[in-house]
């Protein structure tokens, strides 16, 4: 069989700073179109790939984390949606659509089916099996619902809120019997929360001087649940406004610039006198609640009870800045490439 | 009935510092002897009073916490060991022995009953009212089985582990079939910890220039469960240091000198790659539980597998310089006033 070409994203080097588009490069190497027999590998087409923040920790030279560091000369890798084109699988066959962790290229063969799913043909967005059917959709039900402990009426905040995660988690809370305020940093971002989201309240933070004070001024009688997706400053203010018993969810901290010198966080001191429980949480860890989940979630789009926004740009060429762009809040919702057409 | 002299140790200043001898005073004023028709109250003569680290919270002026800040000319107060000598109350009579909240002075006339045990004659000394059997004792106890969540055979690593709460919990976590290392500030403390409460390691931990090191020494497997005493820069070199599904039951943060200027906590990303759950906690939260443990460690102390080391100061004059002892850790043990003899 023929080879053909296959873009490619490289990863350049190991940082410990924000990425940046020069720490990959694009390049074309050749593919053949099969799955080695023997193999049990299968070759697909990738389709859509998602831009995640967690992926820059695999950016550092640091082997000690729950997943392993990026190849340099080898290309990225992430969440997917792709098509069988050829298979020694006997599981999958040309035409299957899976969501599954890929390269990032136009062609890749998959050697391991773990976190991979077969998608069933269905009325929803292919792209969305990588955000509200995802990974960072999972991410929102296991966080709120397993981490959170969340109870009806209870008080919520969701930084990041129109990101990946975070516009999922303000509608969880919704149907759940919430009041929920998200924070975001475009007066846009907090036009799409307060009327497409649904949250109840939403505010611009790079507009406010005095984060404690925005705090305060949403939330009056104080924070029974802080969904925290940006870490550093914004952490440190919602520590200050936690009642007595809140729960903090540690999902992400985009707001850090580097690993190895993150701003610190001051107000612990509030851990005790409220007898808060702050707890990190990976995805992953809850599996076994993916069928549930889906069930849910699928069910809520289709009543039209939850919507998905999703910034879609075109093309491989476009992966290293929509990447880039996650870290400074360029994406509004969901960051997604689309490397092929359906 | 004639007035007598009650001495007293008077709080003068709210400040955002460590404690100072100078911030209290002793003061001589009169009392008389019993408890006035009709108010309900009932006149003791305290015994022993227990000095402890969180009090300091008390000297700030800061009325949002859980408990409110002392009054500046009025004695301090805290829990202590009393004997009633006058009562208005039917439930109480002269003779009576109770723990309680009592003032830093030779009488008290109280009011109040919530968090009032009275004490049975047995033969367990009477200060360990305010230790093993009270606050710090119970403290330990909710912390550990509430908080830590402990599994037989986990690594349990405890900060100022000769203290009042930490030798309990070293000792439970022992009990409890785990492996316990714990740090102190001095040779006499680590000793303690080795061959009189049954750690399975120690350390100095002002030996060590590098924590982070010194931990990885001591836990080469890394740490399950980390009961928190101190904060600052320990709390740091174990969030390095934590397993995957780690916990840290945040208990008091001793070595911060000032509310309003702690060191910051940098190592904060562990909590999401370790999945870790850092909770605060206060013994009052648990009262429910008060019955057990009561019979747990009293039951575990006849048997001889529990001992308390206590640390006792003759008489109210020397009282300013216990409390204050506690931030440098000169205390040896539970640090007790004794008031008057029984």
């Amino acid at each position: 069989m023929a080879e053909v070409d296959n873009k490619q994203v490289i990863f350049k080097r190991y940082i410990d700073r924000l990425p940046e588009e020069t720490d990959m490069e694009i390049k074309v190497s050749k593919i053949k179109l099969e799955a080695p027999k023997g193999s049990g590998a299968f070759l697909v087409k990738n389709l859509y790939l998602s831009c995640d923040p967690y992926m820059r920790g695999r950016m550092r030279d640091f082997r000690d984390s729950y997943i392993p560091p990026f190849v340099p000369g080898q290309p990225l890798e992430g969440f997917g949606v792709s098509q069988v084109i050829d298979s020694d699988n006997p599981d999958f066959k040309p035409g299957d659509l899976v969501s599954l962790i890929t390269g990032w290229e136009e062609y890749s063969l998959i050697h391991r089916t773990e976190q991979l799913r077969k998608i069933q043909p269905d009325d929803i967005p292919l792209s969305y099996h990588v955000g509200l059917l995802g990974m960072p959709g999972f991410t929102s039900y296991a966080g709120f619902f397993e981490v959170c402990s969340p109870k009806k009426g209870e008080f919520v905040y969701v930084s990041a809120a129109s990101g990946a995660v975070g516009q999922l988690v303000g509608q969880l809370a919704k149907l759940h019997g919430c009041y929920v305020v998200g924070s975001a940093g475009t007066s846009k971002k907090i036009d799409i929360l307060k009327n497409k989201l649904g949250f109840d309240d939403a505010f611009n933070y790079k507009e406010e001087r005095d984060l404690d004070a925005a705090l305060k001024r949403y939330f009056p009688q104080g924070i029974d649940i802080y969904f925290d997706n940006v870490g550093g400053e914004m952490l440190d203010a919602a520590l200050l406004n936690m009642r007595i018993h809140g729960r903090i969810a540690v999902c992400g901290a985009v707001s850090q610039q580097s690993f190895s010198k993150p701003r610190g966080i001051f107000n612990g001191f509030n851990l005790i006198s409220k007898r808060i429980r702050m707890q990190g949480f990976l995805q992953h860890d809850y599996l076994h609640l993916y069928p549930r989940f889906l069930e849910d979630v699928i069910s809520n789009y289709k009543q039209g009870k939850i919507v998905y926004i999703e910034d879609m740009n075109e093309g491989l060429d476009s992966a290293p800045a929509a990447f880039v762009g996650l870290f400074s809040g360029k994406n509004v919702g969901k960051q997604v490439i689309r490397v092929a057409h359906e």
